[in-house]
């Protein structure tokens, strides 16, 4: 792949399809040709002439003039298996599906190692921003302490208009889907599942472990009421749904949880549709990058970065997880403490002892809440996370710390 | 330069000099050996073992064991001399130095092409942000309508004082200075001079044109006075040294201007000795970048990332550069139009009539403004900005256009 020139097969002409396309058409240094692309949908009617098209996927994998295929397809399953083919018959890939490289992430690490050929997939990732390349190229030899973040811009949208525009949840939500910014199971977006599989993504580059979404915990924005925006305006709060992943020891923790973020933290600035991740070196201190997490151009825009790499023969070297695997230090732990508000409609009677220290008691009739320093492996087994009448929020001022 | 291992001949040992040789050995992954390191002083003490030091700058130029050079010392035309002999002795050289790299830009780049040996200085621009690497590698496809930003901790630092803690000028300067964030000489930070150095770098990795930073106009915060001050605040905005350069047409603007800045502007959230840059790409839409400008261990971080990145064969590719010459699209003009505010201690007879279209006009006994756009070039030729009486400020809601 060196200095080759580039022979497209494309999967999937949707919105980042197209948006590939056409920033490809206005692109001058980039030598790429679109070779085929194979859709699904006979019926649909296309922007672009007819002999691009074919409905049959072997038409790109078994061409051998095509050197780089681009899997944007919605189906985490059928992108697998495409991705799989096209690896093992030599082609680079490039693919925004986050939940796929999640769902398969030493598999297609493995297949990257043995079958010598670049996976790329730098779009699945907060899309527009850069944050796989430059965890991988440039803090590849800073000591990484934490990576956190907004990851998922939808319900970054829905926070910006409750905190915002005074907007309530049901609102707010209605308002993201027509504008396309939500999925039509709101949850993969405001329940952290979406922003789990890009920590996911980010936990392998930081911190060289290969972890499964199953093992990343969630927990989304849907149990906030006007009671938690009322308490975090009072106190000059805003909320965000963040994911983390944070090097405490030997251990790794990480999770997705909505977040009091106070006005000197950068994140509280982070509105509607933005993505926001800070990365903290130990030497370079705070970092952080912003950009559109999604869209039909910031997502082609990186797909179109990672092709452009591709001309170089650039590949991800997974540093990280080749110096842990030298050094077998890095862990994923659950079993750290860290201080949280726990908000219930109903009597806190089970919620109080789990804490290891209180801070802040509250009782007004029936809304009461605490705010301490609390386990959360504990936590997480205690049936709270499950409970509609209650919300857990992390708190402003975090210290994580192994238990 | 092929997965070498590095031998490093470090040339100054301040406080970049220093936070690098702890980072560097702190760091697992990379295999990097420090042989030499030149200082000047000979009377200072030093914290690590003599053998280590020379004051003879050949024992590290003429030792054909050292294959790295790496540049921290404070005077530029030392530093050049350093860099040039370094690279036609095919040594790869990492520097710090903003204020050389800018002034011989072109040469320093035609040398990296007839010696064949890469110059890495991502550390003097904006210190921990990875710019120059993003530009280079992620944007390489992207067009890049401007760039625009916070380049400088010390002024910034100043701004924040003001702004956030009701500080008077010669107070900030003062503190600033006292913490070590502003040069003894500090109008090379408030003047925009720092700034400009930058912004130089940038054009070239944005844009493709090596400018001189003679050629950049560049004007401080020493002017902005309580008014001022006060005038932003009742509109709600911030004052920032922002440097700027954008595409407009076939032409490339730049300049180092104080800017008033809207809390929905990402730069309005920048305080201290941070650093910020925006990026606007076509495609991938507006970008951030956020780090610490300078101090030793977020410059010691880049130098380290550069130093890493040469272990596998990494060099700048000046994409852009070679696009424009393909094209020879692309000149730095100084004929736009953009909307200012000018304030004055006296009257406003000779400035009203250079303005295009005034929007606001203010005069209250000696304190007079204007509010609206003006041609840039008729600005600069007017004498308004040796005018200690005047300041200039750029509107929030600039739209920069051709003239």
């Amino acid at each position: 792949m060196k200095q080759n020139k580039i022979k497209l097969g494309i999967f999937g002409f949707g919105c980042v399809g197209q948006g590939l396309y056409y920033t490809l058409e206005q692109t001058q240094g980039l030598k790429a040709e679109v070779v085929k692309i194979c859709i699904k949908d006979r019926t649909k009617e296309r922007s672009i002439p007819s002999h691009y098209f074919t409905f049959d996927k072997d038409e790109i994998l078994d061409n051998p003039d095509i050197n780089v295929v681009v899997e944007l397809i919605d189906d985490p399953k059928a992108a697998y298996e495409i991705v799989v083919k096209a690896l093992k018959s030599g082609k680079a890939v490039v693919t925004a599906n986050k939940k796929m490289v999640a769902d398969n992430f030493e598999e297609l690490f493995k297949i990257q190692q043995e079958y010598n050929v670049p996976l790329l997939y730098e779009s699945s990732c907060c899309a527009s921003i850069p944050v796989i390349r430059n965890l991988e190229e440039y803090y590849d030899n800073d000591l990484i302490n934490a990576v956190e973040g907004i990851f998922n811009g939808s319900s970054n949208y829905i926070l910006t208009k409750i905190f915002n525009e005074n907007a309530v949840y049901a609102e707010a939500l209605k308002d993201a889907q027509e504008k396309g910014f939500a999925e039509t199971n709101p949850i993969l977006d405001v329940g952290g599942f979406d922003s789990k599989n890009k920590l996911c993504i980010i936990i392998a580059h930081a911190f060289g472990l290969f972890v499964k979404p199953e093992q990343i915990f969630n927990y989304g924005i849907q149990n906030i009421n006007a009671f938690d925006v009322q308490y975090a305006r009072e106190k000059g709060f805003r909320i965000r749904l963040v994911g983390f992943t944070r090097k405490v020891g030997k251990g790794v923790v990480g999770a997705v949880l909505p977040a009091f973020v106070k006005e000197e933290n950068i994140l509280y600035s982070i509105n509607n549709e933005y993505n926001g991740v800070i990365v903290e070196g130990a030497f370079s201190e705070n970092q952080f990058f912003l950009g559109k997490g999604a869209g039909s151009y910031p997502t082609g825009s990186a797909v179109l970065s990672d092709i452009s790499a591709l001309t170089y023969g650039y590949k991800y070297e997974y540093k990280k997880y080749h110096q842990n695997i030298e050094n077998r230090d890095l862990n994923l732990v659950d079993d750290f403490k860290f201080e949280v508000y726990i908000r219930r409609n109903g009597d806190l009677k089970t919620i109080a002892p789990l804490f290891d220290e209180i801070i802040e008691v509250h009782r007004s009739g029936n809304i009461n809440y605490l705010v301490g320093t609390i386990s959360f492996s504990k936590l997480k087994s205690s049936g709270v996370f499950e409970d509609n009448d209650a919300v857990v929020i992390l708190s402003s001022n975090n210290k994580i710390e192994i238990a």
